[in-house]
């Protein structure tokens, strides 16, 4: 980059970034090491580490997770004791379970690691806290002596980032080295803590934001891209008899599993855009007036959000994958690695399930709030809403308004997050412990919050289409992929919207006949839509999904460069070159 | 195995079958080469290529699946032409559509092939036969003239087989090579056919009925012992303050992912075990009596199971792969590779959708055979029975009724089915063509197949526990999995049993009280459950789920193994050790 003159977020790297889908060298010295002192750093500290990370001077990587321990930071196990007499810090992992584990740019490449280690000073423990160590030699790259590292092996797809492990046995790091900003160990070991560093809390809500934009809607849209295109290429069958076989997404089952993926990817898109927009708001909040009122809720809404977009974005791409039929299973049609790559994002950065969770504590204090009359946060604002008994469609039409679908996933998120409230309740009052009705409400408890997410996708994409009116075309094309996103969503989940008889099976009936024209009408643009996402080939890297539609060329000229075609039959002349020979004679 | 003196279906290769999860050499060779001569091919076919080929004194592939065509085999496009005056066929591939594309064991290692091709004789096109064509020297291996042979490159698993493309350019071989038992071309041209080769259907049939004992079962069974063991391993946050962190078995949201798959496990295998018999007996009625009125069903019935199964298997795997957090991620957990495997099940063997719509169109025929008050095949009689109307339970422990369950699954079978049928015949009624109104229902008729299917599996469940009344300590486990299994099922697809009112939201409330109770209870059983399936260590192949709870020991152990840590690290010497140097003297 610095050779071509590139700056750090222009155009070339982002083109960059795209035809590579993300496997870069050095993101997490990137995305995270560096991040990390700038953020828990002093500025003396800053001063003196980010320019030689910034120059790769240094390579750096950031050791959290630990074989036994991941989305609970509590529970970690590698200790950091300061030593008065040496002035040190003197870091151990004290057992297997508390080895590092999965720290990118570690197996071969890092020579630093910011580690996240519980804090022992005079004797008392201080929780956790962040401090550099150098684990390579500068000057040949070998361990440090006390530090084994090394890969952790082969994964489900990363192939090219080294994952790797870290022991550390009695290392000895200056008592400078622990990031400092937020709290501080003294020369005499007394620990002073300054300020909260809930501050900080920030970027790591915005780095799990920025998953939608960066991982989630791009993979989706690129499977949209690839499976739409190969199935206006791909025939198969008769359709009408006599005529010559019909393109796949001609056929009403092909329409039904790609058309709400490419709407779910608009959906998606403008979530995405709507909550980083919220979370550089509460940056400004905080960096301007330390205003940290809003956290709660961008909290929230990022974990659910996450965990929501991360599952069915996963989904998603398989069902754009599977659509393909066998040559979806050939990694040359780019769906598999698409696939591989983004079902990461349902486990890293928090899993799924403890996300929705959060989130639905969330809720909960929310509830507690609307029971005592106090004001909600705006996204939650509903919850203090009267409940709509009846969804008031009379005919096919009628769903095809979105105050109608609107006001439908409003209901049901109120419907769920009331009742998991007041279960939860029930327990309590019943004389059982908060943690045992937390755990036995839990499911109930995950389910309401992704009914809330739901809602808040929805009303977020019809108010991004309110925005539009000055552009009726576009707003004609996203209108359709609205209705169909909101409708498929309600038709998906059936049961919840029929279960205390907002809806009835006659609602469903119409709003099924309804969702089935928008796809036949969606049909003809599908091929437009995915075309004007504007990926180069060069990003999709798939020999199906190529703007020119030459998928079986591309296919062929591709598999003839596979790297097994070039290699030698070892096992023909080891173990059946003489059998064959053998067979000559009789045939 | 010969040398080992292992017989062909013996426990030694069922183990060494097991511990390799498939991952054999020549299974087309095995599989399909030589079961198609033997079921195509005259005696004297057989006589002359099976022994060499049981020998591998010639190994063989099964080239069948175009570049583009697979499941519509009628579209297949490679020519037969027969040439009367050199008594030769000649085979062609016109296009690169017609490229045979996918035939495991091609790529590398065959010398023969069948090839599935359009048969021409006499200007006139006689539709799809095989054909056995040499494709490689039997002297230097080498590929003959007139054909090209590559490997179509990496797929999303099966790394090990050598799928590969065919085309051939006026390869001629002699008429002997046409598999003639069911048909004929005598040296004047004439073609004769002689018999129905529809007696030969059942072999296709039987091998996916056996997609279902031997790859889906076998994957979802694997996934739930390496996910429940590893869960009762793995500790997370702390569930009551201040104990020691909980088993993450112990959370209600880790069972209710993993419990349900465990109860899926024994549903879909004692499912397996009832669609083989099937088949046998089915077998024995064409050989003894060359009765294939069974066919039909059979057919149906294979087909919607394949599809249900290998869907909800693959799903299952995937939730218990997710369950394990990051290390469900690490293909040291053998988790995504079960994925990757089981998945190809979705698409192999007739792709689901078009699976699921062939069972449609049999239980379309079976809806008009009880229009005209004609007799039902057994698996299907169910539908003329009169339709209940309500579900009869009234509280919690209703539920653990089987008549209950079933009774609702029977009910939706009966109304989707009955109203795809309405639907269809409404459009016919109302002058829309056939294929049109097939295609315009058609969304509809494969959820009425699947729902059919699920109906089969949870009535097949609970007649198996029927039969176990001598055996009451199994009986009890297995009707806790029966009554799981059939619940949940229920739960995920709830608006398909509020719809018409059969249920009532109150009645869905009770019902999820019944199945979170049944989780808390099967919670005590999953890991005996998991054991007994007595898979030996090695046939998991996974860090995290030996049996003897050893993950993290096993996890370190098996990353230092991993080739990564054996290799140089070029990148360092090339771009990193100059800049790493100079920052020596800066810290």
């Amino acid at each position: 980059m610095k050779e071509l003159g590139w700056t750090d977020d222009g155009p070339e790297i982002q083109s960059a970034f795209g035809a590579l889908g993300g496997d870069v060298a050095f993101a997490v010295h990137n995305g995270v090491f560096m991040p990390t002192i700038t953020g828990l750093g002093t500025d003396a500290q800053i001063a003196k580490w980010v320019p030689l990370a910034q120059d790769y001077q240094i390579i750096g990587t950031y050791a959290q997770t630990e074989l036994g321990h991941g989305t609970y930071l509590r529970g970690l196990e590698t200790t950091a004791t300061f030593d008065t007499s040496s002035q040190e810090f003197v870091l151990n992992t004290p057992k297997a379970s508390s080895i590092k584990w999965w720290p990118g740019d570690l197996g071969r490449s890092a020579n630093h690691a910011v580690v996240l280690a519980q804090l022992y000073t005079l004797g008392k423990c201080h929780g956790m806290h962040a401090f550099i160590v150098q684990i390579r030699s500068l000057v040949d790259h070998s361990v440090l002596p006390g530090v084994k590292i090394g890969d952790i092996g082969p994964k489900m797809a990363f192939e090219q980032i080294d994952n790797g492990y870290l022991i550390m046995q009695n290392v000895h790091i200056p008592r400078e080295n622990m990031l400092c900003r937020y709290s501080e160990v003294t020369p005499d070991g007394s620990y002073i803590k300054q300020g909260s560093d809930r501050i900080n809390y920030i970027s790591m809500v915005c780095t799990r934001a920025r998953i939608l934009s960066k991982e989630l809607v791009p993979a989706l849209s690129k499977a949209c891209v690839i499976a739409i295109r190969y199935s206006v290429v791909r025939r198969q069958s008769e359709l009408k008899p006599g005529e010559m076989e019909a393109k796949i997404l001609d056929y009403q089952t092909q329409q039904q599993k790609l058309l709400p993926q490419l709407a779910t990817t608009f959906a998606f898109h403008f979530m995405a855009s709507t909550l980083e927009a919220f979370c550089n708001q509460v940056n400004v909040q905080i960096k301007t007036k330390g205003d940290i009122s809003s956290l709660p809720e961008l909290h929230a809404l990022s974990a659910g959000l996450k965990a929501l977009l991360s599952e069915i974005c996963s989904a998603g791409v398989e069902v754009c994958r599977r659509a393909c039929g066998g040559h979806g299973y050939s990694m040359l049609s780019g769906l598999p690695s698409l696939y591989t790559r983004v079902v990461a994002s349902c486990t890293y950065e928090g899993e799924n399930t403890v996300m929705q969770l959060q989130t639905a504590r969330f809720l909960m204090k929310c509830l507690t709030r609307v029971d005592c009359g106090q004001p909600l946060p705006q996204s939650v604002s509903y919850l203090s809403d009267p409940i709509s008994l009846h969804c008031s469609a009379k005919e096919k039409t009628d769903y095809l308004k979105p105050f109608i679908y609107t006001e439908a996933y409003k209901h049901r998120a109120q419907r769920l997050i009331t009742n998991a409230g007041i279960e939860l309740q029930s327990l309590l009052q019943s004389g059982v412990e908060q943690y045992d009705a937390w755990n036995s409400t839990s499911v109930q408890q995950a389910r309401a919050a992704i009914a809330h997410c739901q809602y808040i996708v929805v009303k977020n994409f019809v108010e991004t289409l309110e925005g539009l009116k000055h552009e009726p075309e576009i707003q004609r094309v996203l209108k359709m992929l609205c209705d169909l996103y909101a409708l498929t969503g309600i038709l998906v989940d059936a049961g919840d919207f029929l279960h205390d008889g907002y809806m009835t099976g006659r609602q469903l009936d119409l709003m099924t006949a309804c969702q089935l024209d928008l796809l036949a009408l969606l049909r003809k643009d599908a091929v437009s839509i995915v075309d004007a996402f504007d990926y180069p080939d060069q990003q999709l890297t798939s020999a199906i999904g190529n703007y020119d539609g030459h998928a079986y060329e591309r296919l062929f000229e591709w598999a003839q460069k596979a790297p097994t075609n070039a290699k030698v039959n070892l096992a023909y002349e080891k173990y059946l070159k003489t059998r064959f020979q053998s067979a000559q004679s009789k045939l």
